[in-house]
């Protein structure tokens, strides 16, 4: 049976030995792959994660639509920040956009290296737990968090992810860090955003004025996405139609 | 008011700042710190970290006392293995003790950099919350871990410190990290031993044989013990007298 594991920061990522075809789904709740699956939800074609500014001033310089974010905020030259809001926008329909933040787009491109990069947020939950049992394959969740520290946000969508997958019982939780995340999911599912309001990273994107993105995020559902990356391109697999990997 | 904070691995202790005086709290449940707080129980004088193997057998060849745990076991030139029942013997009294593990031993000598070590483990709880909360200074715990990854025990006796030190109102808890070990702790406070016997660690343990420790390691305030890192030395504070660091 495949397994079921969760990664609460970047720099533990590399203790993980990864031998068998694995799914590495990368969750930053607050605020990237929730904008991803937004992004996808209203017609994106394919985000390209980028994992540094300057080459975001590149092809921003090139003429290219260009989503940026930096210690929460977006820097002037961008055409998007990472808010989720910002992508409500049908003039986005069919677009391709590069996008960098501080930790999701670098929690992508270490993925990259172990597995088949898919995303999760809330949004997608059951969209993307019924995929990964499709697949069959082990699973690693690995939490973007903030600049490498563990976040309670992306610690909860992990469980409320570990949650759905093992009532289908075809995964195996074998980690403290999945068991520990699947504990903290149940004993707040009832009322994750009390929960997130206690976060340090919410207390930071409040100071900001960024607040309303977290009812939004904590919609379970509400999309129907599949971002996976595919020769360094999101693209939603439930758009193409290209459901196997 | 001082901050109370958790680090779920040594591996992630670099991120944290230290600008004010600070305690580190280093825990391995299972079970270098369970047994530290034993020996001092039993008598021990002095027990003296060290963070390889070759500086155990140097001291075991000078003729001292060696405990030494590599994977779960002892090498075959120690003394004492790193088990809580290796210590409960009165010849020990009085001694010094060379001392190395996997992952404790290597926290203490991590937080040795940032500020003054204390050992925890579930045994010394209740003195070691009062002790703290005497000194009125900033407090990070150290989480061993395994091999620098993320362990439920450990967290679990983290956050049953959290939830001692701030039911007396003078710890802030601002971080993640330690919010979720108080939420583990207080969603398994009834039961800490079933949750435990799903951890990595106690399986690793239990096919060695020594699952019988766990028992003995969740006693809350068996011991009254609050050992501090004093100048290389882990000494037992309520023996010396020396309250105040």
């Amino acid at each position: 049976m495949p397994k079921f594991e969760v990664c609460f920061s970047p720099v533990l990522f590399s203790l993980i030995e990864v031998n068998e075809p694995t799914i590495i789904v990368v969750i930053d709740v607050l605020r990237a792959t929730t904008s991803f699956c937004t992004a996808f939800d209203f017609g994106v074609e394919a985000i390209v994660p980028l994992d540094s500014i300057e080459k975001a001033i590149e092809y921003k310089n090139n003429g290219f639509i260009v989503a940026a974010e930096r210690d929460g905020l977006k820097p002037d030259f961008a055409d998007l920040s990472n808010s989720a809001f910002d992508f409500m926008n049908t003039e986005l329909t069919g677009k391709t956009i590069y996008y960098t933040t501080t930790n999701g787009t670098k929690a992508i491109k270490l993925g990259e290296n172990k597995g088949t990069v898919a995303i999760g947020s809330f949004l997608n939950l059951p969209a993307l737990a019924n995929w990964l049992t499709e697949q069959g394959k082990n699973v690693i969740v690995l939490c973007a968090g903030w600049k490498d520290n563990y976040c309670i946000e992306d610690t909860l969508c992990a469980g409320a992810l570990a949650d759905l997958v093992i009532s289908q019982g075809k995964f195996l939780i074998e980690s403290d860090a999945a068991l520990a995340s699947l504990l903290l999911w149940n004993s707040n599912s009832k009322d994750p955003e009390t929960l997130i309001t206690r976060s340090a990273h919410y207390l930071r994107l409040k100071q900001l004025g960024f607040e309303n993105v977290l009812k939004y995020s904590l919609q379970i559902g509400k999309s129907h996405t599949v971002p996976v990356l595919i020769e360094g391109k999101l693209l939603d697999l439930n758009k193409s139609k290209k459901q196997n990997i």
